[in-house]
C-alpha cells in the first residue's frame, strides 16, 4: 500500500520479502534449469527440493542457489514406517518438502512453470504477489464486488458491512497459470489447442462455504496457519490414481480454513506455464478421479466439524475419520487414505514438536 | 461461443440483439443527454424512462430514441393505493420501470453512467456483454479459477465435478464501473480522489451462499425468472433511509437464487460512472443503513426458504413475513418495508397476471 500523503509515488510499505521465512518447495524428476528464468526474484530463498522417481539419479541444481535435497532414500530414513503416506512417481511427494521445512510460509511451484508477463509486458514476480496475498486479510464472508478490497486503488465497496472489513487472515495464497491451462485429461483431449491467454487483474478471497480446485502448480501458504492441512495424499506408485493430490489438499484446507475462519485467495500472480502433459497418461492417471469426486464433492460440501476441533492438527484428525466413514464404501483406497492422512499428522507432529499450529 | 472447427474464426453464434425481448430502465430527474454516447448500442432498444421527483417538469430524450415515460402522477394512476410500494425522491423508483415492462430482460443504467473503454481502447457494449452473462450459465455450487467457464478461451478447469458443468440458469448479471467506484459516504470522505482504474477482464458467478452488495447502477436481469424479488425497497421522501435500494434489491434476489437454482454473475461489463454524489448527503442518507446493515446481512445469511416455496413470488411474501418478524426491532421501517414488499407482490401480479415466474 502506498502512504496517500506520499507525492512522489514512493511506496513507503514495499512488500517485505520474507527470506528469512519462506521455503520455496520443487518436486522433480530432473535438472532444475528452469530456475534460470526465476533468478532474479527466488535466488535470495532457501530451496527445498524433493526429488521423485529413481533416487541414484543426480539432479542439477543452477549455481547460486542456496538448497537441500530429498531422495526417496532420505524420505525414507527420515520418516521410517511413517513414509508411507508420501506418494512416489507423483508430485504429490512435495508435501514431504512442506513437513521438514522449518519456515512460516511455503512457495511451492512446478519446474515446468516459468516467468510470466503481465499485459504491460513486465516480467511478473510470482513470489512478490504470493506474499502481498499472503499478508493482507481475506474477506470470506461477503463478497467484494471490486475484488481485494486492500489492493491499491480499490477498497470495500458500499454496503459491505464496516464490521467485516478487517477481514481474516489468509492461509493459502492460489496462483493462476497462462499459456497452458490446469485442465482435465478429457478437456485436453477436447481442446488440444487451447492456450490462456486471458490475464486477469484481480486477486479474490474464495467465500466461506465455496469448494475451489486448488492447483498445486503455483501455489503458497502459511504453513504456520494450515501446514499440517497441506496434505496431497496417496497418489501414484502403487496407488489407483493420480492427478487428485492438489485437489484432494485443496478440498481439505477449504473445509479447515472455513472452519477456523481463515482465508483463501485465488488469482494473481500467473506463472506461465510450459508444456502440456499428456493426456493420454493423465486420463488413466485420472479415471478414478474423475467419477470419484462426484462423490468426495458432496461429502466435503456437507464436512462440519466439531466445535472441540480447534487446531489444524484437530480438524484435520476428525477429518480423516470421517473420510474413513462416509468415503470408504466408494473405494477401499479411501480407508487406506484416511489411515495415511493420520500417519501424516503423526510424522508433521514429529517433525514439528513445537509448532504453534 | 466459437466453433472449434471454424479456423476462419468467425463467430457462428454472434451474440443476440434481443432488441425485442429486453427493456431499458432508466431513472431520472434530468433530461437525458448520457444516451447521445450510447446510440450505437442502445438506440435499437424499447425505454422505460421513470420519472422522479417534480411531475411537472420536462424530461428531453434524445432524438430517434422509442421510449414510454413515466412519472409519479402515472405512477399513482397506475397502481392506485399500491403506489405506496414505490420510492419518490430516490432513484429506487426505477423498480416501477421493471414492473410494467412486458419484457423478458430488464437492462437498468444510472444516467450519469458512459461508455467505457477496454484496455485496448475499445467503447465497451455492455448490454452486449450483459446478454452473454444472462444468456450463459452460471456456476454458483462450485469456484471455477479461471473465472467463467462458458467464455471463449476458458473452461471448467481440472477437479471441476462433470455432473456441475451444465451449471444453472443466469437470473442476474451485475455490471462494474470505471473512474467513480460506488463507495458509500465514509470511504468516499475518507478517499476523495480515488478513481477505479483497474479494468478486470472477468465474469464471475457470486457462489451459493454468499452475499454481495448489488449495485443497481449497471444491472441486468431476467425478469421471467427473477423480476418479482428486484424490489427496490421504501427509500428517499418520507424514508428514515436512503442508498440502500438496490442493496435490499442484491440480498433479497441473492436468498431467493440460491433457493430456486438460479445463478447470479458479477464483472464485466463496465461502465464509465462520470460523476461522485456528494458525500455529505449521501452520509445523510445512508447513515442508519450503515448500522442497520449489521443486522440485516446476518438476517439474510440465515434465512431459509421453505421447499413449499417455488415461485419467486412465493419466496418473497415469505421473506416479507421474515423481515416483518425478525428485522421489525431493528426499527418500525422494517415492518413498513415488509408491508410494501407485499404490496409491490400484489401490484407486480395485478400488472403481469399471465407472468410465468
Amino acid at each position: 500500500m502506498v502512504d496517500p500523503a506520499n507525492t512522489v509515488g514512493i511506496p513507503v510499505n514495499p512488500t517485505p520479502l520474507l527470506t528469512d521465512v519462506l521455503d520455496i518447495v520443487i518436486p522433480t524428476i530432473r535438472n532444475l534449469d528452469f530456475l534460470e528464468m526465476w533468478r532474479p526474484f527466488l535466488q535470495p530463498y532457501h530451496l527445498i527440493i524433493v526429488q521423485d522417481g529413481d533416487p541414484s539419479k543426480t539432479i542439477a541444481v543452477p549455481e547460486g542457489f542456496d538448497y537441500e535435497l530429498y531422495n526417496r532414500n532420505d524420505i525414507n530414513r527420515i520418516l521410517g514406517p511413517k513414509a508411507s503416506c508420501i506418494s512416489f512417481k507423483d508430485s504429490a511427494c512435495r508435501c514431504f518438502g512442506y513437513m521438514v521445512s522449518k519456515k512460516k510460509y511455503i512457495f511451492t511451484i512446478d519446474d515446468d512453470c516459468f516467468v510470466a508477463k503481465d499485459p504491460s509486458g513486465k516480467a511478473v514476480n510470482a513470489l512478490e504477489q504470493h506474499i502481498k496475498n499472503l499478508l493482507c486479510p481475506s474477506t470470506p464472508l461477503f463478497f467484494n464486488t471490486l475484488y481485494d478490497p486492500y489492493r491499491e486503488g480499490a477498497d470495500f465497496v458500499r454496503g459491505y458491512p464496516f464490521s467485516m472489513r478487517e477481514g481474516v487472515s489468509t492461509a493459502v495464497s492460489h496462483g493462476l497459470w497462462l499459456n497452458i491451462p490446469d485442465y482435465d485429461a478429457p478437456t485436453q483431449l477436447v481442446k488440444p489447442k487451447e492456450r490462456n491467454t486471458r490475464y486477469v487483474d484481480a486477486v479474490m478471497t474464495i467465500p466461506k462455504g465455496t469448494l475451489f480446485p486448488m492447483c498445486g502448480m503455483n501455489l503458497a501458504f502459511d504453513r504456520e496457519l494450515i501446514g499440517p492441512a497441506m496434505y496431497f495424499g496417496l497418489m501414484g506408485d502403487g496407488q489407483p490414481i493420480g492427478r487428485y493430490d492438489d485437489m484432494w489438499a485443496g478440498w481439505c484446507i477449504k473445509v479447515i480454513c472455513d472452519h477456523l475462519g481463515l482465508g483463501v485467495k485465488t488469482g494473481l500472480p500467473y506463472i506461465y506455464h510450459s508444456k502440456a502433459s499428456n493426456p493420454f497418461v493423465n486420463l488413466k492417471k485420472e479415471y478414478k478421479g474423475i467419477f470419484w469426486q462426484e462423490d468426495i464433492i458432496p461429502f466435503f460440501q456437507n464436512v462440519k466439524l466439531s466445535k472441540e476441533a480447534v487446531t489444524v492438527q484437530q480438524c484435520y484428525i476428525e477429518l480423516s475419520k470421517m473420510v474413513k466413514e462416509k468415503l470408504s464404501s466408494i473405494d477401499p483406497y479411501f480407508d487406506k487414505l484416511a489411515d495415511a492422512m493420520v500417519t501424516w499428522i503423526e510424522a508433521w507432529d514429529e517433525l514439528n514438536p513445537a509448532t504453534k499450529a
